[in-house]
C-alpha cells in the first residue's frame, strides 16, 4: 500500500498542493533569474509569460526524479528549468496555432505582444532550455539534453497530428492515444526521469521513472478530454462541452466513433461552424449513453495504476516515490 | 599573399561555385536522409524546404571548419547538417514575421501550409539539429551543441532587436551592427567554428574561425545592406531599392542618419506607408552625395579583410584556409 491509497480525495490534493508550492517556492526564483540570459528586448516578454502562474507539475516531477534516484532535489534543478522552459515554448506557440487569446484568465502572449513576438520569445525560452542543460560538459548533461530532444520532438509531432487531425473526419482511438502520448506523455516521461538522469541514476531506475510519466501523460490527457466536455464551466471557467462545441477531437469523440456514432457529423450544425448549445447538450447526452464518458474515465484510471506501479519496477527512495504517487492521483482527481 | 589574392573576380567565384557545389552533394543527401526522423505529418513540410535551394555556404563553412583543424570534412557533417536546419528553422520563422510570402521564387512555408504548421516544422528543425548533435555523448559533441545553443540564441536576439527597430525612429551604427552580428554573425561564427570543435581542435584555432565567422557575418550583412539598396532588380529579383522602400533600418540609413540624414523622416511619403517611387530615388541619391554608399561598401571589405586576417591567428591547414577564403570573398562580391 502506497500512501497515497490511505489518504482521501481532500487529504491528497492539499499534500499535492504543499509539494508543488514547495517546488514553486525552488523553481520561480531560479526561472526568472536564468531569464537573464535572454536580453533586454527578450527577457520581459519571458518575465511576462512567467508571471501568468502555472502549477509546476513537471518541474515538481524533475527534483523527484532526482529524489528518487536517491540524489538531493537540487541536482534535478537545471531539469526542472529546462523543462519549465519548454512547456511555456511549447503554451506560447500552441497559442498562436490555435488561435486562443486567453489562457490562466490572461491574454496569450501573441494577443498581448503580435505574433511575431510571441513566436521569437517561444524560440528563445526553447533554445534556453538547452543553454542551460549544456552549461556543463558532463556525460549526465548529455543524456538529460538527448532526453529533452528527443521528447521536445515528439510534442512537436503530437501537435503536428493534432493539426492534421483537424482535415480527418474521425480519428481512431489508437491515433488519438498516440497524439496525446506525444502532445502530453513524452515531456512528462522526460520530466519524471530527467533528474534520475541528472543523478546519474542506473538505466532501470531511469526506465522506470519515465514510464510513469508515459502513463501518466495519457492519465492526465484523458482527465483533461473529460474535463473538456463535463468539467464544470465555474471551475474551468470555460462553457459547458467547450471541446464539443469546437469539434476538438478528443478520446470521448473517437471512444463513441468506435462504437458507431460520429458526433460531429450527427450534429445539425454545418461542419465548418461550431456546435450549436442544443447540439451540444445531445453530443453530451449520446457520449454518456454510448458508455464514452465511463470509459474514458476508466481509461484515466487505469493509466494511473500503470504510472503507479511502473514506480513499484525499481529501487526508488520511498520517500519521493510516495510523493510521485500524490501528484499522479492529484493530476487524475483534479476539477480543472 | 593567399590564394584568393592570385584569382580575378570571375576565377573566385567559379572556385567558391565549385566548393559550395562539393559540399551540396555531400551535405543534401544527409539533411534528406535526417529528417525521416520527423515522422509523416512533417516530414514532407521539410523536404519542401529542402528542396527550396539555398547555396549551403554555412554547411561548407562547417566542413571546411574540420578540414581548418586538421581532420576529414566528414569530421564535420553533422555539424554542417545541425547548421543547416538552424538556417533553415531561422528561414521559415522569419518569413512568418516579416509576412514574407516568396523567398528563392516559391512561395515561403506559411504560404504554401499556412502559419500554424510553419511553426511547427520550424521549430522541429530546430530541435532536430541538437538530437543530432547529441546522437553521442562525447565531450566535442556537447562543445557543438553548446556552441549551436548559444549561436541560437544570439540569433534570435537579433530578430528581436530588429523588431523593435520598427518602433523606434532610427538606428545607430553601433546598435545596427549589434543587431547584424546577432542575426547573421552568429550562426556564420558558430558553423565557422563547430567543425573544428568536432575535431577537438586546439581553443586558439577554434577561436580563430569563430572570429572570421563573425567578420564575415558583418561583411555578408553590409554587402545584403547594399543589395537591398543598389541591388539590380534583374539579378535580385526585387524592385530598385526594395530595403528603402520598405522602410528597413538597415547600414547605410544608419551611417546617413550619424551624419545628419534622417532619410525616412525626410521622405515626403507618410510614416506608415511605404515610400514612393520619387522618394526611393531621392533617398538613393543622398545615400551617395553623403558617402553612406561608399562607407558601406567599405566596411563589408574591412570586415572581409579581418574575416581573412582572423584565419592567420591561428596554425590552419593551408587549403581549407584557402578555400575559406574563397568563400569569404564569394560572399562579398556576389550580386545577389
Amino acid at each position: 500500500m502506497t500512501l497515497s491509497d490511505s489518504l482521501s480525495k481532500h487529504e491528497n490534493e492539499l499534500t499535492a498542493l504543499d509539494i508543488l508550492s514547495r517546488t514553486k517556492m525552488l523553481v520561480h526564483p531560479a526561472l526568472v533569474a536564468a531569464t537573464q540570459r535572454l536580453g533586454p528586448e527578450l527577457q520581459p516578454l519571458a518575465s511576462h509569460q512567467l508571471s501568468t502562474g502555472g502549477k509546476y507539475v513537471r518541474a515538481c516531477l524533475a527534483l523527484l526524479s532526482a529524489s528518487a534516484a536517491g540524489a538531493d532535489e537540487q541536482v534535478g534543478l537545471v531539469g526542472a528549468l529546462a523543462i519549465e522552459f519548454v512547456h511555456n515554448f511549447s503554451l506560447i506557440h500552441d497559442d498562436i496555432i490555435d488561435n486562443d487569446v486567453t489562457r490562466r484568465h490572461q491574454p496569450t502572449m501573441w494577443a498581448k505582444y503580435g505574433v511575431g513576438p510571441a513566436i521569437i520569445v517561444g524560440d528563445a525560452l526553447s533554445t534556453l532550455a538547452f543553454q542551460l542543460l549544456l552549461d556543463e560538459a558532463t556525460v549526465e548533461r548529455v543524456g538529460a539534453a538527448r532526453c529533452l530532444a528527443d521528447a521536445v520532438q515528439a510534442m512537436i509531432l503530437g501537435q503536428a497530428q493534432d493539426i492534421a487531425s483537424e482535415d480527418q473526419p474521425s480519428l481512431s482511438v489508437e491515433e488519438c492515444l498516440r497524439m496525446e502520448a506525444g502532445k502530453t506523455g513524452a515531456l512528462l516521461a522526460c520530466a519524471a526521469s530527467i533528474g534520475a538522469i541528472l543523478a546519474g541514476a542506473d538505466d532501470d531506475d531511469v526506465k522506470a521513472l519515465s514510464e510513469y510519466g508515459d502513463h501518466l501523460g495519457l492519465a492526465f490527457q484523458a482527465t483533461d478530454d473529460m474535463l473538456g466536455v463535463w468539467g464544470e464551466p465555474s471551475v474551468t471557467g470555460k462553457p459547458v462541452g467547450n471541446d464539443l462545441r469546437l469539434r476538438k477531437k478528443t478520446l470521448p469523440i473517437s471512444i463513441a466513433y468506435a462504437k458507431g456514432f460520429d458526433v460531429f457529423a450527427e450534429s445539425a450544425s454545418s461542419l465548418d461552424e461550431e456546435l450549436s448549445d442544443a447540439d451540444v447538450a445531445e453530443a453530451m447526452v449520446l457520449l454518456d449513453d454510448c458508455g464514452a464518458r465511463y470509459e474514458t474515465l476508466e481509461l484515466a484510471e487505469e493509466e494511473l495504476r500503470a504510472a503507479i506501479a511502473a514506480l513499484d519496477r525499481a529501487p526508488l527512495a520511498s520517500t519521493a516515490r510516495d510523493e510521485l504517487t500524490v501528484i499522479a492521483r492529484y493530476v487524475i482527481e483534479r476539477d480543472k
